[in-house]
């Protein structure tokens, strides 16, 4: 199965990669299955948006398939991601699926390289701002804290973030913005116009009841349809590289929640390579 | 069964008849199963409305139980739903429950043959409007397109309309109304007011978080509670029939959409019908 | 396992107790694994709360573990709960989880009989004011009736309230407040600042779509966030007890309901006893 | 739907009939969805059956549709049941989908009154044998008690039973056979063959491995294909009546119990009416 | 994710080939999920055989991934199937992982084009014969029809067999060998030990209790661990390659059905290219 | 709730403690929500035992609850299961309810300071033999590995094995016995007769098709028929302390799991002390 019927392209405009990793997801696993559900709920939903007045069909991206990190470690994980993301061409935007959250530190690693001045937007109920979990240095819990040593905190932008320890709630005061809500003040916005951006998705941001599958549902998230419109107005940043991390089909029967990831592609895609 | 209790009358109000059809639906099968399971959930429910402030209990409505369309074909279920709906006692509003979408061909034929000026109001999350789908042309997917042939464009009304191709939403563009939301301007609910009018109610105009049990959910739907509001609404205009389609209830275990269904049915009712 | 880490205090300041029964609720049973479910869910969230900037490891609470209720009859439990609420210290406040809603008839007489002036609000999608159901007296669908034989009308509000007879609209309207919102007039919430307050919450007053699992589902209920933000200012009122009941864990594969308890009761014991 | 494309015929040779009630199960309901399940189901399988090598195609047997239980107390059910039996033509065989075991009561009744030597054969997991449960007289726990009001212990032979409290298999000792397993010794066999015979499969006789659709399952079942070889055996003995009750759709998201059940009906009617 | 930590090998014993295909199975979809679940469940299990006493850390063999089926037609797909297979290196024995059944026809073509001699051997509850279904001459229910104008019926053995019409099963009687159980008489064997073999498992073969996450579960069908015994002995044959398919996660929560087809999948590997 | 309805004694026969940890479960956790949900499901059968002819209601048990095991380490967990053992009164068969195997090693420590010829009967799946597993030494992987630090391999007897590494298997050689299947020879029935034995059953000894509510299906299992057989027979040996683990309700819908562990905790209580 590819995304929405992606074919290969001789100079893509966006590559879509699954990165099917769980491994240090210990309350509930599943994310592992997220890229493939994901592919398959896209037979479901048009190429169509009504609302860009766009049409997938019309834009050249590739599905490049699922990275394989098998029995990895999350360190070679972040590592096979930071390489796949240093491999795509400049003008191709990279298009993550997860797994869970640890993806992101090699996908910011691979751009901060490229992007010294890179800024990072994190979407998400949590901080992830432990400095280790369970014993483990790189982990979905600890993915920011990582991050923070390769993008200092004045670049990051947490939005949706409503759970974390008073610590972290700490750390995460000297980011340039961190809200439990979608809003960006316009000098933040105009800020990140003027720089490369990275954009981390973690489903958990939206709300359960719009993504019931996760593994670690917190209550208070931010509506589909407001993240949906966040993400349309991504078209005025200079968008590095998107990833969306943290579904999990198993929690979820109505299969929604994949549904509402597909959409959540499909737009980003359309926004920032569309028309 | 029989929803919330209905009994036979001389002369009903309204008649309740299941139509237990999903035989064109390839994605994920289960509508069929729907009327039986929105009589079982209305016995979860109250037949008093507090909002209405009426009782089922003063109305004269009944449960005429389901349709026989086993292994028919989608076109001799439209034809089997035209038949009923033309035999129902004038003053009898039909209220039919799916089963999928197919069956609003039957019953808007049946009574554009009876209301000349008949106008069609379509709650929806898809255009439906593709001219033939899996080689058929009666589906749930054409339903909308086979409908104009009996009803001019500029006599449908549709709402919560969000997905669809490009081709449906420029076919769509030739309606009276077509928006993604429940708005309805007031010249148009005037015209309305003005011409037997046929409500179909596809439950996935409703937002998955409020009714995960359909076959295609779709984000950024209508809230469940903007529906009932509207529908209180119907009793401004002089409703000719009304039905409830798509309900699935393998996909949602909490048995949450079929009580909004009974729910929907029972505000209808009251608001058509009742005090 | 006890409620986010809760251990044993000399003087607590507020004692979790869960009553594991569900025997009259006929529909679909299920809530007597809530409180175990809950104590289960709350090791996915925080100890800290960002939006009231207090952390339950700063709070002496303890959890009491379960009543034994087992094979009892609904008055007996309504006994055994009195009882123990009777018997917690003075500066400790009870935080009962259910199980159905029952139990609350135990709590308010236990309180009613230290505080003759005691007040109730009541956040719930039913009346629950039948005067017999199935052939009892005492059942989760009658226990306001009882209640209103402890706790005179005018002392009761209910907020939330959207499913009931027409009788039970009639008798709710001695309340000195019911609505189906959670609002709350200004010179109520002054009137209730001045006397003792029990709280009972029904996890049915909120909307299905945030809380998926309970036994009777009922459509256009309270926003979970807005449920928390009205909790959050108990602060301001002497609450004598709290309840949160008919989570019922079998309808919820996705565990978001639990997850909601949860955080309710963190928020609560965080508003009542924090900081 | 009715079952497998059942049609009307003049001089029926079976006739199927479902009864949707399930309003004294407490524990878990679920059951009046069975028979429309059962139908739905049976889209899945084939007319023919390549054990007896006939095909139902060939049979002239009816789908009654569903009885009218809404409300009812289980008294009433039960005298619904019997009125529709007794209502049958002479030559056609009622064969009845449950709903909860109740039902079987008034179809012993009807057919005890047409053949007073009537035989009963139980397959079930429990005695049901309790005089009165939870205040009730009729009931799927004394449904066994009140037909030994109609039919003696002597002409009771009752199989797959291993659930019960030790009054009631005292009370069972006095059947003409009682047996955890579904073995008949050959002088029963030929007793059985001497006069009419009332079949009743509770769906809970089977292993919950092959049945696990059921509110109350119990281990050390039978075996799903024991059970279909047993059946196959009816032909020789002089049946009166069938009934299939306690399958419970909700508690099987395989959807295999259904599917076993349409194979049960199938086989039975294939083995009493075809060829 | 690949098998079991699959790694790339120059001359591969086995190659692994995922079919993710699913668009004809109307009743209920969901086998095109398989092929990553059972990558995902392989997870939960050893590389190492106690019944074989092999471990698959000695075997070199790879997982190829997927095969890009989107959105094709089924006859595309089985011509994508064939090319694969074609391809595979000379000692490679292919192990295709569908979804649906449709892709076995692709795999017989391409080794009966190799080996003109070619035999098959199919494990499956349905006999899979209709001519036509829904329209298509290729389809998960018409493929063993397709596979007779491919390999005559006299070099065809179908195991597990238990549903078809009629006429499907008087086609069937044309094949050397049709049954309902697993045992092949002897002389069977040694005529299949003479010749290659093609062995395709539909999961649908195995019973229902066992394999419950497939779209048409069928009573009476082979234990697994009698499967698993057979499959072991597939040592002694020359097999050219192998099949499972239609294992549809969906309708398993427990996930055993996906764990099963991942053991099935490790035993064969062994028993044909281990030690 | 306390297991079907067990109340306090001055001497008990038995005593039920439940241990609801899950922590190093890293694959798919939901043990701990076990002891609740069997104590639940034992609502749902009877006290009664036909095939013992004995009665619960005639032997003298407590149910102990649970032990609070809240974020604790495994370590922990096992001294406090150990420490709650030894101080059970002599006469008193201790009876835990997992969670995860985790427990069983503080109770063979408890059980082997007693009595220092304890032998130890494990019923499960896997061997968990590891030496480390996640970078833990205590864990349901290695649980027997730190067994055998207590109890030496020649006093310990492992039933229903069929998973695991060879390097597992060739430790599980220096057992008394190891198989994967029930059977015990008669010489070594008669070694266990001699010496105090615990019991250990983790369920996942069972098969999935019996069994499906656990983290670790493995196919090829025990029947759980064959299980309860084994288990009555237990009258037969000196037993000093019985254990079921590894029940996962969030994996079984249908709650038969849970049902089948009541009943095994009754069948085994009975056999020991019954009558």
């Amino acid at each position: 199965m590819s995304f929405l019927g992606a074919a290969a392209h001789a100079q893509p405009a966006a590559v879509i990669l699954g990165v099917p990793y769980d491994a240090t997801s210990t309350f509930r696993r599943g994310s592992a299955l997220a890229p493939q559900a994901i592919r398959w709920a896209s037979q479901s939903i048009e190429t169509y948006s009504p609302v860009l007045r766009r049409d997938l069909e019309s834009v050249r991206y590739d599905d490049g398939g699922d990275l394989d990190v098998d029995g990895a470690t999350p360190e070679i994980v972040a590592d096979a991601v930071r390489d796949a993301v240093a491999g795509t061409a400049p003008g191709a935007l990279p298009v993550l699926l997860g797994g869970e959250h640890t993806l992101t530190l090699g996908a910011v690693q691979a751009l901060a390289a490229r992007h010294p001045d890179l800024a990072v937007v994190q979407l998400d109920a949590h901080t992830d701002l432990r400095d280790e979990y369970e014993g483990r240095k790189v982990s979905h819990a600890t993915v920011m804290r990582r991050i923070m040593e390769a993008v200092p905190p004045e670049r990051i932008v947490a939005l949706g973030i409503r759970a974390g320890t008073g610590e972290e709630f700490a750390l995460a005061g000297r980011y340039r913005a961190c809200s439990p809500r979608l809003s960006v003040r316009s000098e933040i916005w105009r800020w990140l116009q003027d720089r490369p951006v990275y954009v981390t998705i973690d489903i958990d941001a939206v709300d359960p009841s719009d993504a019931p599958g996760t593994g670690n549902p917190e209550p208070e998230g931010i509506a589909a349809g407001d993240l949906l419109a966040f993400l349309r107005r991504l078209a005025d940043l200079p968008v590095a590289g998107v990833d969306l991390v943290e579904v999990s089909p198993p929690y979820d029967p109505s299969g929604r929640t994949a549904v509402l990831a597909a959409v959540i592609i499909r737009e980003v895609v359309l926004a920032l390579r569309g028309g």
